[in-house]
């Protein structure tokens, strides 16, 4: 590639105007917990993850699909709601419960970011514990990158904004780059943040209130970089999220210095 | 000052939910240009700033004031508008045209960015041409403090979140201070783009807009730390900027070794 490739970071949703993702390639990160959790969810043989904004949504979906098939999974202000099968902590995503199962997802930030982001002609979710798989995708990317970041209620996330820089500092090692100023931003986030990554994590806000709610572990679990190879994509027809590559792959994490 | 003292950083003006700045001090920023020419043209003698949303208020409102004691400024696309007598150019804002008029103000996002912090019951206005002096007033006032960004056109900007990293900097020595998600990522962006400032504002999409509309001496301009002393600060009935406190202050900038 010798062209300049673009690559522009939304440090919220809401931030990258309708239209604007259109033809290029999206990244979704909720490192708090969504695209940890889906990455986790699909490393433990769920065969596809089926987002869905609303609670009552979700519930409708799954309760329209083969009992013992289907998982109702998410949170709302950080646990489960009423008579889901499973919240938003990795932890929970285990093979006995996930193997040959449909995964209907609902959470306040991640879920949404990622309906957002649907507008893209090819959408990736990431998190730390797919790192060097979601790089390798990139490299073989061509088109305009957007990394739509999560954040938490509203609020720019540090978490988030750490793992869109970690993807900015990758690119613009492996090719000229075009970078919006949100990109610089969390390049710089990345450069400051990203040998304390646990730490960072903890004192995110997003870390805080997870913390506050006993979801401890759930913080040390999304700062596991690499732990999986795969890299979940959104499929179409029904909207969907399956495993779009895996296999073992290069430590680009390592190749930085943290 | 023992207790921890609230900073929070909004990226945006819109990232602040309604009522939230209530009963802080509230700084706004917007380095290319509007805060930047503000300073510019209190020290010049304009006795105060009148700050419009809008072109055809602006129109109105300087209409109605005596011929000769009012100057009508600002820009839309970077430019003048039709029949304005300044731009929102800095270097405009000299001492023959400024001293005793009153300035009308109306810029894209400077001015609405001031609008939107007048909720808070303190409202300075800072730059990096005024840095030591914004970072004087801080130093004594304990209200929870809430750093406006403005932007460009709804976009998070490099230069406005690099001020508001400086301000961090200068707090989190000076003071415990309690952080939100977007104050930490100010303080990386400070981190890293402080020293090369000039550059970083060159490259900024701000920045980069003005340099094609011809106004590299602005990008420069706004780049001189420390040019003036003075704060100007938001009183009401009716709203308007004027000069909250001036005078020879400690230089807080080169202490960063920038």
């Amino acid at each position: 590639m010798t062209a300049e490739r673009e690559v522009y970071v939304h440090l919220l949703p809401g931030l990258a105007p309708p239209g604007r993702l259109a033809g290029g390639t999206a990244v979704v990160i909720d490192v708090l917990r969504a695209t940890t959790t889906v990455v986790h969810a699909l490393a433990a043989g769920c065969t596809a993850v089926r987002p869905c904004a609303e609670v009552e949504e979700a519930r409708e979906l799954a309760g329209g699909m083969r009992a013992g098939r289907v998982l109702l999974g998410g949170e709302r202000g950080g646990r489960p709601p009423p008579g889901f099968d499973l919240g938003n902590s990795p932890k929970e995503y285990c093979g006995k419960l996930c193997r040959g199962a449909t995964l209907v997802l609902t959470t306040t930030n991640g879920t949404r970011a990622l309906l957002r982001a649907a507008e893209a002609e090819r959408v990736l979710l990431a998190a730390f514990v797919n790192f060097s798989a979601v790089c390798e995708q990139l490299r073989h990317d061509p088109r305009p990158l957007h990394i739509v970041c999560a954040g938490t209620d509203g609020e720019v996330a540090l978490e988030d904004t750490l793992l869109a820089g970690a993807l900015v500092d990758y690119l613009s090692e492996a090719t000229e780059v075009r970078l919006n100023d949100a990109a610089r931003l969390a390049w710089d986030c990345f450069d400051n943040h990203g040998r304390v990554l646990e730490g960072a994590l903890a004192v995110s806000r997003g870390g805080e209130i997870l913390r506050s709610l006993g979801y401890d572990d759930d913080v040390k679990a999304a700062a596991r970089v690499d732990r999986f190879a795969l890299v979940p994509e959104l499929r179409r027809e029904p909207l969907r999220v399956e495993v779009g590559s895996a296999g073992i792959v290069k430590n680009y994490w390592g190749e930085r210095g943290a």
